[in-house]
């Protein structure tokens, strides 16, 4: 990319730190705004492209869609986040620009879970929902060259440090949070009739256990059958590799039809009775649902991707080992792809949805009010009250203004999950927020 | 990317390349081999990763393959292309390199014309499918990574030219060769008839046109039944753009259906006739398949790029015009992925073909001989007879010991001339270049 950046300027003081947050802001040069403009509408271009290849010109059809889709999902995103992970030096991290991060989210996981036990209008699936589009942004492909363009080379390493804790550590929350609510919702099910339990008279953590291995086979089933629809699926990988995954219980279970599938399980679930006689019901829920988050992680290519990267970081810190040319350009070719046709895959996306604003128009507004004003507002607080001053806040609270993540999309589909407030997050959020972060921009000065 | 390059050598003067042909040639070090492979094994790298991912891993259905070859047909390659050539200056050309490579395809030409018409086993047909072989490489894609890594980045506008010229020029005058072969062809096909002729008494240029335009339209009720077919076409663009072509006699004769196809045809050929009264056979019929060649290329995105291309090239530099930046990274970020996504392409479509050597041995051999001897020798022959020494020289040889390229296939495969025997030329022949494009690189010397 030949994306110009602004000149840098030295690297400010700890005294310039401390005084930075109640400094004026200078006046942003038009040449400024005009570089960062340079870096952004490029990746709308790309989006456009797509989405007018599509809604005008009709250039690719659904299959087809779905197969550049799936070569973004595949290769180019995977194989970009490895190429910007493994060049980091994890011994050089920015440890209190992470702290505060993880300090917003964690604020905002903990109100929404607060809200959601203690009042009445409060509920597990919009906290799911909000926390998603309140914390998780777009990073990878927006933040990047976004945040490069504004404040220069040096805060790649940032946003870098901040992909490798979003999809190492919050996506995993993220999907353990998903996995805990089906494994709820199944057993409030089950408990309401109360047959299984009395039937079978197995104690309730195996009822847990039973209801969740027996919603992911019927998941699984559900899946391979939806595996032919036509539909612009970023993260068809996964339904592909779903194939793999607990080969006892699925093969068995897909061999004998949906309606017999809970035999199946119910007949392996005893043998796992067996084991975990003695364990305790919370343990055991957790542990399963643990479980079961490993069983997607271990299909999830970007987690692949981000452990790998790290891992090299680490190696190739901590040695000086470089990787061989070689291999360097085989990844880079490939990688070189990631960024432009993640855009264009988001266009195609965006053209393939019956509507841009899908939740409704007050729920959008709600979304863009979390996404554009709340999450940036707890960053700042959570950056401000550790002490983060200058550039560093800067970048910590224009991140958090980016468009919503692609991957909590992908998750909200997969468990359908208010999936069309999370399409319009991502659809209309890129929208709004290229005016949006330039006002962020703007405002917090050069 | 992040390929590295040789170290420069001083540009030789007149007397070093005067005497450079005849210099004894330096031995290769092992550092300037690991350069060229750092540089080439990516391409090879994206290309097997496609092939492995369909042949082993089955990730892609053909669909979705052709979404990605469409992708890279409609967009990564003509904005590649576009990409390159404007940025040279049209007013520094090397025109003595072109002059060589022009002088040795127009060599490869009249020995194949003069083959077809005076011997008995001569025929156009073959003389146009050995005329792609031996003089129409891959100089884009192929071309420009490895010339650039083996005689550093001041060659790159060398190979730039080359991709003017043969998107411009070369492929016309291929496209002008096929389009006369089945002009020719059905006008014999229809005079051992005869019956056309007697029934309507029409004069012979008003028949070639007629069968021309015919066919034309017969090609297109073709194409526009199998294309529902599925099959990994790196042309796909073409076929879709075909329905826009000739709106008369094609809607027409879609309408009505293959059977009275002709007839559509020839009330309006009766118009044509008309107005072409008085013209004289030769010219007709030139006229006519130059009038065909233009509706193909009109629909050719390629060929667009390249005269966009050259058209920007010229502006800027006769005054001095450059891109606005918005403008050159929108651009960029998606020809970026075209150099990776062009070779994981011709992977998938490596790996959909039912074998590798789809034309025989004998024929394989037969096109390796002329594709990285013959090709390169007359070129080498042209070269030194224009007075071409030193480096040049040397671009020039390596560089017609490319692989194949891609678009005569496209060509043979639309016009249906030996397309297998193409097709193994372009598979075949990267697997097979490797090492030969290297043992050119050594045996010439650095």
């Amino acid at each position: 990319m030949t994306i110009k950046r602004l000149k840098q300027k030295p690297q400010e003081g700890i005294k310039g730190r401390a005084k930075g947050v109640l400094q004026r802001p200078k006046k942003m040069s038009p040449k400024e705004l005009y570089n960062v403009l340079n870096a952004v509408v490029p990746l709308y271009f790309s989006m456009l492209l797509a989405y007018s290849s599509i809604k005008h010109f009709k250039l690719f059809t659904a299959d087809q869609c779905s197969g550049i889709n799936r070569f973004v999902a595949i290769f180019a995103i995977p194989l970009l986040s490895f190429n910007f992970i493994s060049r980091i030096n994890p011994f050089h991290m920015h440890f209190l620009f992470i702290a505060a991060d993880s300090l917003s989210k964690l604020l905002v996981l903990l109100l929404l879970l607060f809200w959601s036990h203690l009042f009445k209008n409060g509920s597990l699936d919009w906290s799911i929902t909000l926390f998603s589009i309140a914390t998780l942004p777009n990073t990878l492909v927006m933040g990047i060259p976004l945040l490069k363009s504004m404040y220069g080379d040096e805060q790649e390493d940032l946003m870098i440090q901040l992909v490798v804790m979003q999809s190492i550590i919050w996506y995993t929350v993220l999907l353990f949070l998903f996995e805990f609510r089906s494994a709820r919702n199944s057993l409030m099910e089950k408990t309401s009739s109360n047959s299984v339990k009395e039937e079978r008279g197995i104690s309730e953590e195996e009822l847990v256990h039973v209801v969740v291995a027996n919603s992911l086979a019927e998941n699984e089933i559900q899946r391979s059958q939806s595996m032919t629809k036509v539909a612009p699926e970023l993260e068809e990988e996964e339904e592909e590799d779903n194939e793999e995954k607990l080969p006892g219980i699925e093969e068995l279970s897909k061999q004998q039809g949906v309606c017999e599938s809970s035999v199946q399980v119910f007949s392996r679930e005893d043998e796992i009775r067996e084991e975990h006689e003695k364990a305790q019901i919370g343990r055991l829920s957790v542990l399963l649902i643990l479980r079961l988050v490993c069983y997607k992680l271990i299909r999830n290519l970007n987690f692949y991707a981000s452990v790998l990267g790290i891992s090299w970081a680490l190696i190739s810190s901590r040695w000086n080992v470089k990787k061989p040319l070689m291999m360097e350009n085989s990844i880079t070719i490939l990688s070189n792809a990631g960024l432009g046709m993640a855009m264009f895959s988001l266009g195609l996306f965006m053209a393939m949805q019956p509507s841009i604003i899908a939740c409704g128009k007050k729920l959008a507004a709600y979304g863009m009010i979390i996404r554009f004003i709340a999450g940036p507002a707890l960053m700042a607080l959570s950056s401000v009250l550790l002490g983060i001053r200058g550039t560093t806040l800067k970048v910590s609270i224009v991140q958090a203004a980016l468009p919503q993540g692609i991957v909590p999309f992908v998750f909200a589909k997969e468990y359908d999950l208010h999936p069309e407030m999370l399409s319009t997050a991502v659809i209309f959020g890129m929208i709004v927020s290229l005016p949006v972060t330039i006002l962020y921009y703007m405002a917090l000065g050069s």
